[in-house]
């Protein structure tokens, strides 16, 4: 575990000191609250959506956010030409592929960032991720699970075949790069009543991106963080209005907090 | 009393067990905090926007709310054809007029959606109301209102030309279906210093039109649940920024808060 | 000093008992916030943003801010007719130019609503007020800056230029109009750990500009009590989230703050 602390500390360090800038494109519900979650870590946020500027923005970022919480057409032709110019540049794109598997559209925008824009890490539920698994890598088996199974195995193969670090969020978050598989047990069951953890989990992600770890030891770094900060939250809050409050707090202090010693990220 | 505690903490139980789908194509300003009272209410909300989409996803839903703060063309296309689906399918449309009447494009639409989608419940403040009334149902009187007063028969013969139940928030609640006419006292003044309040009221009586009661019944007993967390708020707040939180608490924690006592509901 | 407080106490009672009308275009990530800041000042916000509706709404407004945080071009051609009727109607208009300098998008549409629209006032950070001053007045000599040289003087000579009142907001804040310069001291470091506190500024410099006070004290006014209640809020708050909180409980109950003795606005 104190290799994960050592990890945490020096990574935090470098992005508040630094204070990267993390582009987002991302849905209207949660605009506000993923760039203060940005803020809040020590980074900053920039939200730009338009055709006309968003490789010029994306030029400048240390992290670029595509989140398909609340599509339209011009946003995804942005989102794509802004992915590839991130590519090109070799700024890491974070994908939150939310509610593929719901709607079609959803569904297509995701398979098509994943195979034309090619993600460095995506973030989601195990049915937005298991939807991926299926359309862009052409992985079965979904169909096969166990109700309540976590199917660990084909997060790892999409990992593999996506040549993209995969985070399953959930009651535990799984993290893989297609050879490693990490486990994250932080967060508090308070963070499903509020809108947009999920999203504010993958802006986490995106902040330690930023920093100079490696990207599957980044992206669990940055779940364990946000998660641990939730359970400081729920110690000081007495319902989702003041979580909310309390956990922007908590990751704004978190230097404070000695967050490392409760990082709980194992590896399988 | 009893009765409307009783059929209070039936509908919210049901709610909170099966966390039905409220999805909403609303404005821009609140879409948080609309998601996050449908959140604390027991619910779950989705955002969808995009005609490409909109007709697949109220399909997964139990109740359709439109709200026009933020018009623009593109969403317009959507609510209808969303709001057409929703009536195909049987999920109840609650329509949140925002500013009719205040410009020629907000009068249009709403009077469009009442008449090509025709809502099955409509919840808007008195000017809102009385500017449907005029343009949908061609009731006049309005003109010859003493100022201050009420119309609400204004309201019950708009709720029978329309067939919907018609929700008028103010110092006091008014709703009917054209027939009875139900008068709602729950509420504090802090609830006309935070922007969305309106709105927030209208996902409230969506969710409780996601519960078994009948349409009149739902949407008077969401918006005494709504009211009396504000008044929970009030005496746990400070100010507009604090109230919102507590009132995010108290909608989540209403089932330990024993509402039932205190909505103050009564029949004409 | 005192002559300030007067001015204030006298400013902050017309606004709260008349609640005049704020039309805001602003951005996607702020939009709750400056709506709620506005109504916690004692006016009303509105957000409407399509072309269809645009001039209408602002012919209601006592004030209208243009905020070009979100671009789109559908939201340029929007702001630029509604701020030529708001000018038209008398309606002051203030210009938040977010990111000018950062994109050319961004660069130009702050030029062109400049120079096409004309705007009373401008509130902006250091980097966003010089690219105006390069662009639309054409004033050197920023490039002959020392680092860390806060050029009041290029502040004054785009005043006098564009023939408004122009605010730079940062640890100090500057208010000239081209020919008098104040300085505000308002403020707490937290205000930069929020998302849209520049945004919610220029909302504040808005709502003072619909009290009768002339548009260089209005705006001086509006940024020292805003700085004043960010004072306040840090007071009573552990972080991001709780100074949020706290700045909009301050905002809403400066009457009985005796803000007027703590504003910290002097002459050059």
């Amino acid at each position: 575990m104190s290799r994960w602390r050592e990890k945490y500390i020096e990574a935090d360090s470098e992005i508040r000191e630094k204070s990267p800038l993390v582009h987002h494109i991302t849905n209207y519900v949660v605009m506000n609250v993923t760039a203060n979650v940005t803020l809040a870590m020590g980074a900053s946020p920039v939200m730009a959506h338009d055709s006309q500027e968003v490789e010029e923005m994306v030029a400048f970022a240390s992290a670029f956010v595509i989140n398909i919480g609340t599509l339209s057409p011009h946003w995804v032709k942005a989102m794509l030409s802004a992915g590839k110019k991130a590519k090109e540049l070799g700024v890491p794109v974070i994908l939150d592929p939310v509610g593929a598997g719901a709607t079609s559209l959803r569904t297509e925008v995701s398979n098509r960032i994943m195979t034309e824009v090619c993600p460095d890490v995506v973030r989601g539920n195990q049915a937005e991720v298991t939807t991926l698994a299926g359309g862009v890598a052409d992985i079965h088996g979904v169909d096969s699970l166990e109700s309540g199974e976590v199917p660990v195995e084909l997060f790892r193969e999409l990992a593999e075949a996506a040549n993209a670090v995969i985070c399953v969020t959930g009651p535990i978050d799984w993290v893989t790069d297609g050879s490693r598989v990490l486990r994250v047990e932080n967060g508090d069951p308070m963070m499903s009543n509020v809108t947009g953890t999920g999203c504010s989990a993958s802006a986490a992600v995106a902040v330690f991106n930023c920093s100079g770890l490696p990207r599957l030891e980044a992206s669990a770094i940055g779940l364990a963080v946000f998660g641990s900060c939730g359970e400081v939250a729920a110690e000081n809050s007495q319902g989702p209005g003041s979580f909310q409050v309390a956990i922007l707090d908590a990751l704004h202090n978190a230097p404070g907090l000695d967050l490392g010693a409760s990082l709980r990220i194992s590896e399988l």
